[in-house]
């Protein structure tokens, strides 16, 4: 008898990474950041546990991972704070909990999950988020813990390049999602998340991020948007999506490549690239996703010249990657 | 030549509406207030405007009645505010606006057009969201202006008759949006919307509403997620949807009507009849859609006793209704 497949992936961010813009020891310690959290994940698959359990592994290994725009290491609003949106959503039942804005949860991806399981709402934001979770008993800590001196720089940097910061098209540059890379020079769409399905047939999605560098007036982007940022349903896939937020909400990634395959007959990696290489491209979005389908299938798309990822191909094997052509392989 | 065709409906809401629940009078000032409301929207049609422009007029006719749970006559929140929710897209270019959680702007849907015109983003929430639209010079009012008696009676009935406002899912009926009726046997759904569709070929949809009596902790419900509540696409329809919110965002019920309208052939009326009767009715969620479609389709399906709604008929003729069976004729 065949065992039955389990598959992950997981991303952490997608943008401008062109090979040369890291350096060499900055790539092998993303590399094995990626290949940590991958790990965390599949040791609970590979145990018989759900796809659930899995993906928030993973999620809660690239927010304690400082050079990944979630958690620890979130980007700075225009403010000088932190607030992260997460969402978390379970294909076995399409349940799904997810935070906007929230300030003091140690790991939000926990946060929505908590939303999830222990409210009668799918979304909370801002104060509100902070105040369940602290009832919930969610560890938290204080804002200042996020930072990191790199967002600081980034930050500064981009406060010094913008005299008034701005929601204006002219100033579009200053609100992409940026991930750590040790110059400015790269903005980048800086999201972390886990797709992952289990022995049981489940499959399950989680997105955290600490949105856009210098963000004003409680922005939410797509990661906490069920069907955009965040989808998982038993009867297509589950998809965590990485890149300029506002495109993909108009474009309901997530939903969307689920759609052509439940209703056009696509397969897996034809509606990402569809989503992605088409609709997204058509708007003007740029950025990727990660899906893996109740088959055992995984897939990674995106349009941009990078994606941190990870994922175990149809033999197990595990790649890490970070450039389009990139592909280390882990004995 | 044929004129080419204009289409337009719009709801006030959708819940417990059964015959004898509401006065005649009452019953004659809502038929006479959803009336006054889709003219609003049908005049500028019928003078060659846009339907972006028809749907928000008729939003802020409804806002400005206090019947109907959106702007003037929202409901009260857990610490006996307002918070409102709004969203508006346009099916030309899937451009989009919403704001979660706004407390000072007197035309939350105006709030959503300002977001979508005048920022780089898709979503603004709570506090962020209250200063950009007053940088905008969007009209203020104070918070209590949405204050009515009858909401108020609402939440103190509500809160006398839950010793422990709670998200615990025993509570759940507390929770359920309400809209206005002179007693509160009727738990309903609140919100309003419009969905238009112009001279121009263009589809638009716009939603609005005070979300659930007794909120705590900033919840968002499905009215300004892109795709949940709200969805416009030249290529499928305009949806607004009033119903239990969370369902609604799980389903991506706007999205989710027109990708099978997309990808599976199916006209607007199976497409909007399967989402609201099968897919909503198997997650558990209770309330209704309306939608038009590009070549001048209008649609309005509902799994709830009633919809306060009005729409025009392929003929023209104008019609408002408050229960299943109703169907009340203007000259």
């Amino acid at each position: 008898m065949n065992k039955p497949p389990i598959a992950i992936a997981i991303h952490g961010g997608a943008g401008v990474l062109t090979p040369g813009l890291l350096s060499p020891q900055d790539e092998d310690a993303i590399h094995e950041a990626l290949r940590q959290a991958i790990d965390a994940g599949h040791r609970i698959l590979a145990a018989g546990g759900t796809s659930l359990d899995a993906v928030e592994a993973c999620v809660v290994s690239l927010e304690e991972c400082s050079w990944f725009n979630a958690g620890k290491g979130a980007v700075f609003t225009a403010d000088g704070i932190h607030e992260m949106d997460a969402a978390i959503m379970n294909g076995a039942d399409r349940s799904a909990g997810a935070i906007a804005g929230a300030h003091y949860v140690r790991n939000p991806i926990r946060g929505a999950r908590a939303v999830m399981e222990h409210s009668d709402h799918v979304m909370l934001a801002g104060e509100g988020a902070d105040r369940f979770l602290r009832e919930q008993n969610q560890p938290q800590v204080a804002n200042d813990w996020f930072d990191t001196e790199l967002r600081r720089r980034q930050w500064q940097g981009n406060r010094s390049s913008s005299t008034a910061p701005s929601l204006e098209p002219s100033h579009a540059d200053h609100h992409i999602e940026e991930t750590a890379v040790n110059n400015n020079s790269g903005h980048k769409f800086g999201t972390v998340g886990a797709v992952a399905l289990d022995s049981h047939g489940h499959v399950a999605a989680a997105t955290s991020t600490g949105g856009i560098t210098n963000k004003r007036y409680s922005r939410i982007g797509d990661t906490p948007i069920i069907g955009a940022g965040t989808w998982a349903d038993d009867r297509s896939a589950a998809i965590s999506a990485t890149g300029h937020g506002e495109y993909f909400m108009r474009a309901v990634v997530g939903h969307d490549i689920a759609a052509r395959m439940r209703f056009a007959g696509r397969d897996l990696h034809r509606a990402c690239d569809e989503v992605v290489h088409q609709e997204l491209k058509t708007l003007g979005g740029q950025g990727g996703v990660i899906a893996v389908s109740p088959n055992g299938k995984t897939q990674l798309s995106f349009n941009t010249p990078g994606m941190y990822r990870a994922w175990r191909d149809d033999y197990g094997q595990l790649h890490t990657a970070i450039y389009a052509e990139d592909d280390r392989v882990h004995g």
